[in-house]
């Protein structure tokens, strides 16, 4: 059985490398709250997504590209959700995504998730170096640097894969998606979807 | 210069294989009304514009596939757009597509557009069988024959080369796109910002 099965959780599938992630991890927590249900942020590497069905990502895409940025700075604007975009991207997500992995409290884990998104999309720094990471950790509080060495050890490692093979098992081929009583909504522009399917008002499935 | 560079007119560049392009073409001719724009469908091979960035359909991958019906499904819904998909998805789209090249006479090929899109998405009709596309043109009053034919000859095939072509040269990646005054918007979620741009209401540009 799927460890992502819990009737009473809302799955947030996401790296951090999607500003469409980003984007929607800014409704997630009041959206799961308004139907009593547990946000679990749950890191997967979408690079390893694409390639598992052979596909490029639309940050290599240079006309894709072009169009989702703006596409994304209307959404973000349009919603009052800050946004400054780092001046790389792609970048590499690996380490942040372990430095997740290899956290155990969950509560840690959703500040974590929130300060690297805002770090990445609304402060437009770079979270692939370690120091950048380190500082975030700092900054909350945790003990970074042990983090930052268990993010290089097999258990950290081992989770982000697990993860991602899991997302990829339950139908996932992006990010982000939020998974509920295994219904799968993807990317920010489905969260209207989501909200009616919570709601009992899903046309499909009401 | 393109020749989709007219201010006055809004271009949606479709492919009858895409159901948003369906779901799109629904809402199009009232919102090109709405800011007094002509609109010009223009045909491109969707197919084409794949291998030009040696990516797969969306229909070619059954998780994103499986996701992407159920999204479709519920908008058709919310929006009261009748819906029912083809028995077989994805279908060659060629025949239809150079019929469509084949016509000159712009309110013929909005109908025809029109009648080709609700066979397929709202009828379930095959329309890659010559059969089908030579009833759906009798029913429209066109001459039926000499269309076919002309569909198998060079100019509807260059007329559908050269749209693709300058739609890949334009920036577009995928279908629907709309594009007005040279900005490009793409896929059924972006006819929001589509309405807000030429309303002059939009966060971008306004």
């Amino acid at each position: 059985m799927s460890a992502f099965a819990d009737p009473g959780r809302l799955y947030f599938f996401f790296d951090y490398i999607s500003h469409n992630a980003y984007l929607a991890w800014h409704k997630a927590p009041a959206l799961a709250a308004r139907h009593g249900l547990a946000l679990t942020p749950v890191p997967v590497l979408f690079g390893a997504m694409l390639s598992h069905y052979r596909q490029v990502g639309p940050a290599e895409l240079p006309a894709k590209s072009a169009w989702m940025l703006r596409n994304v700075l209307r959404k973000a604007k349009l919603h009052g959700i800050p946004i400054a975009p780092p001046a790389s991207h792609p970048f590499n997500p690996l380490l942040a995504l372990r430095v997740t992995c290899a956290l155990d409290d969950e509560r840690a884990v959703a500040r974590l998730v929130d300060r690297v998104f805002r770090a990445t999309w609304a402060e437009g720094r770079a979270v692939n170096e370690p120091a950048v990471l380190r500082a975030l950790l700092l900054e909350l509080g945790l003990a970074a640097d042990e983090l930052l060495a268990a993010a290089g050890a097999e258990p950290a490692k081992l989770r982000l894969r697990d993860n991602t093979d899991q997302a990829l098992a339950m139908g996932l081929f992006g990010v982000p998606t939020l998974a509920a009583r295994g219904e799968l909504f993807w990317g920010f522009d489905d969260l209207e979807y989501l909200e009616m399917f919570l709601g009992g008002r899903d046309v499909l499935t009401a």
